[in-house]
């Protein structure tokens, strides 16, 4: 969650300023513990003091450690949300539902479509091979204009895939990778050239962060995201804060952009509010600049009307559902989009993981026994009370992290769906669950190591030029 | 304005910061009044003396009720003009006088300082040369930090100038050159390098134009500039379009500038409404960039902290208010600035010269003819009614529009006196001092005509190209 800089607390949903308040009661007890000065302790504590007061005028409740506001009015629509819905933005994802969001509701709420068996079945005929199981699982659930894609592709007509990240800090953790791994196999597939869009920009704006540390970061994910596999031949990588400096082509494609968005429009799809800083309300311009090919002549050509196809998690829609709203408006095709669940936390589904907190996920960077640790001590367990309950009624997969985890990690189909059955049996205990996911991890976080040792600076670099890539416009 | 209690202050302006003292010493007040419990009192008087505060560490001066900071006084004052004040923003200048804007007055509500006799002789001192017309006559009548330019140039530290135009059609008019022809003559005398920004993409935010267009007006617009006599070993001209592209440098100040300012702040400056574009909300900090040496780093090597002077009209200071507000919040200093009276329409000083209509202006592409029907037909006499009452009661220089243009035209101070006199005692007809006015424009024009023949493709292209000056730093 965003942790803005620039905030006005009467914006600020009963949530975040729940969150906040939390926050700030562990930065007191770190404080203390750290035995820092008095005056910066009483800053801290007056702090404090002052964003209960906040959350009792806002929610008529007193502050209660562990015990999140009830009703989670969503402010960023302008319209109030339902008590049980779930809050979805770009800086928000909260459920109160142990099996996490539910994707069908959100699907009707954005007005996306659901990508079903039809679908998945005429992606396997167009490619030729088994749809990957991100698809097969529903990882990635729900799509606009993806039938497009296919008519193009079918017609042998061009299209490329843009995808990004925020680089908000110099450890990624497995759930970053979704849109990656899912994007490498698209561009495998599909044979396309790929964008990746790194926020730094964004990042400056929204943190308490120079604009020195957010460009270093976004080199820093770079190569974490090369490490995944990606083709320098067909892909470029782009900071905004370095991109923006190179690239006429972008910069008029915002503008473009910039002149169709009105501020009622970005205060109604992103919750901004007359105490936001300039920078955040023009910034959706930036994100959705990419989805256009003109803003990569260097790749294109200068052709303006090639097909865009972004993955992304549902979070980044309310960007591209603003995008396609102003396309036809500046003469240019929309994108079309294929979304994916989110990444729950170990300790349950109600959230997304968060890079802020260690526990929450598995870093690229963590070693064997911090993984082992880490799902043996956090992750959520499906299992009974006690062994003799789980033996007699089973563990319920559903709610269980660690099965969670496997869907998006155990490519084997077969094994996955035994591990499901002797989970709900009762025959597997969740410790052996983990047991199989702790087997998973590692092997993969290492050989993601591996990899990554291999990025070298000179690799970066070329990712990030830009250049022709291996294609003809 | 945010009531919150608890941002980070140190994101705040002196006069936000201000605001927040008030509001929270409002708040205190409220709360004594009505009773409220002892510690939601204390509570309020502690983070009151906090602001307090945080007040004096930014301003260096206590807080004072009713006193706001100086500097800012008049940074959110768009919406609390008096029925008889002259409106003055970037967008519009309008006045009931026939004199033209109240100037003076203009300096109080600007909070800037008067160009007086000491300043120039000063000046004069410096250069040691005659100040140019412009600053003898009273057309650059107003200043903010010009002490502190010429402390810079004393004692040898290099300083730049920056001027710009928003290329909004192709013809430029006499008026437009104002700002131009004082600024060759400072470049002259102070030998400094010059940046001159043609805001393309504001024209295409602001109007109904396609992007290309408003490209194509600024280097229509560069060709007019150039043939003042800029010298291109010292002057880089730039389109937005164009240079937004081609630095990072230049971005990265945009995007500082852009997280310091809020919608809040933007809204009481310019008077933006939540219908407006995001591309205008967000513009004003591209006209702040340039004033920032790090804009240009292939021009300073980099270097961050070279004092800036900006020769502009005054309808453009609001935008420097908001840069010089900005800058020591990203660690920069302000710009120093010296601000321009309008030039006036042909149909009197009522409101300034508008490109849009070809009756108020003599353009620079007017033949030797049109500037003689021009004048003869629409230039708003001071003389009297009838010849005899004008022999008799003599005639107004003061709204006299052939006297206004001639003060801003005719270099011969002994010859304007001259005039005045004869014209005041009645002797010279307003037909003649037309004539005379006829006399002076029309070689003036023709030879702006001539230079701006010279001015190829190819010298436009050099001037506008990003490169180092001939200025070592």
């Amino acid at each position: 969650m965003a942790n803005s800089p620039n905030c006005d607390l009467n914006s600020l949903s009963p949530l975040q300023l729940f969150e906040r308040v939390t926050e700030q009661g562990e930065k007191v007890r770190a404080l203390k513990a750290g035995k820092a000065p008095k005056d910066e302790i009483d800053a801290a504590v007056r702090m404090l003091l002052s964003l209960k007061l906040s959350y009792k005028t806002t929610t008529g409740q007193d502050y209660q450690a562990g015990l999140p506001p009830k009703d989670l009015v969503l402010i960023n629509n302008g319209t109030t949300k339902e008590e049980d819905e779930d809050l979805v933005d770009p800086w928000n994802v909260q459920t109160s539902n142990a099996k996490g969001v539910d994707y069908d509701k959100l699907i009707v709420r954005f007005g996306s479509s659901k990508i079903d068996t039809d679908l998945i079945n005429r992606i396997e005929r167009a490619i030729g091979q088994k749809p990957h199981h991100f698809l097969r699982r529903g990882i990635f659930f729900s799509h606009r204009d993806m039938d497009q894609v296919l008519d193009a592709y079918e017609n042998k007509k061009p299209f490329y895939l843009y995808t990004g990240r925020g680089p908000s800090s110099q450890a990624m953790h497995v759930g970053h990778l979704i849109p990656f791994l899912f994007t490498k196999w698209l561009q495998e597939v599909f044979d396309v050239p790929l964008v990746i869009q790194l926020t730094d920009d964004e990042k400056y704006l929204w943190k308490d962060m120079t604009i020195e540390k957010a460009h270093e970061y976004a080199r820093e994910n770079a190569k974490d995201i090369i490490a995944c596999g990606f083709d320098i031949n067909k892909t470029f990588i782009f900071s905004d804060l370095d991109y923006l400096g190179t690239s006429a082509g972008f910069y008029k494609n915002i503008v473009k952009v910039q002149k169709h968005v009105t501020f009622n429009q970005v205060k109604g799809i992103f919750g901004f509010t007359d105490s936001d800083c300039i920078g955040k309300i023009s910034f959706p311009a930036i994100q959705a600049a990419p989805s256009f090919s003109s803003s990569f002549p260097q790749i294109f050509n200068g052709k303006e009307n090639i097909q865009c196809l972004i993955p992304c998690a549902i979070d980044q829609d309310p960007y591209f559902r603003m995008t396609r709203d102003v396309a036809p408006r500046i003469g240019q095709p929309k994108p079309a989009l294929l979304h994916s669940v989110f990444f729950p936390a170990l300790q349950g589904a109600q959230t997304k993981m968060s890079a802020s907190d260690p526990n929450s996920s598995i870093f690229l960077t963590d070693t064997p026994k911090q993984i082992k640790t880490k799902i043996n001590k956090h992750a959520f367990s499906g299992g009974r009370d006690t062994i003799e309950e789980h033996r007699k009624y089973g563990g319920n997969c559903d709610v269980d992290v660690s099965f969670m985890y496997l869907t998006f990690f155990l490519e084997d189909d077969d094994r996955l769906e035994q591990l499901k059955q002797v989970m709900e049996s009762g025959e597997l205990l969740t410790g052996e669950l983990k047991k199989v996911l702790i087997e998973t991890m590692q092997p993969l976080v290492a050989a993601h190591q591996e990899r990554r040792k291999q990025v070298t600076d000179e690799i970066v670099k070329q990712f990030m030029t830009p250049r022709k890539l291996a294609f003809e416009f």
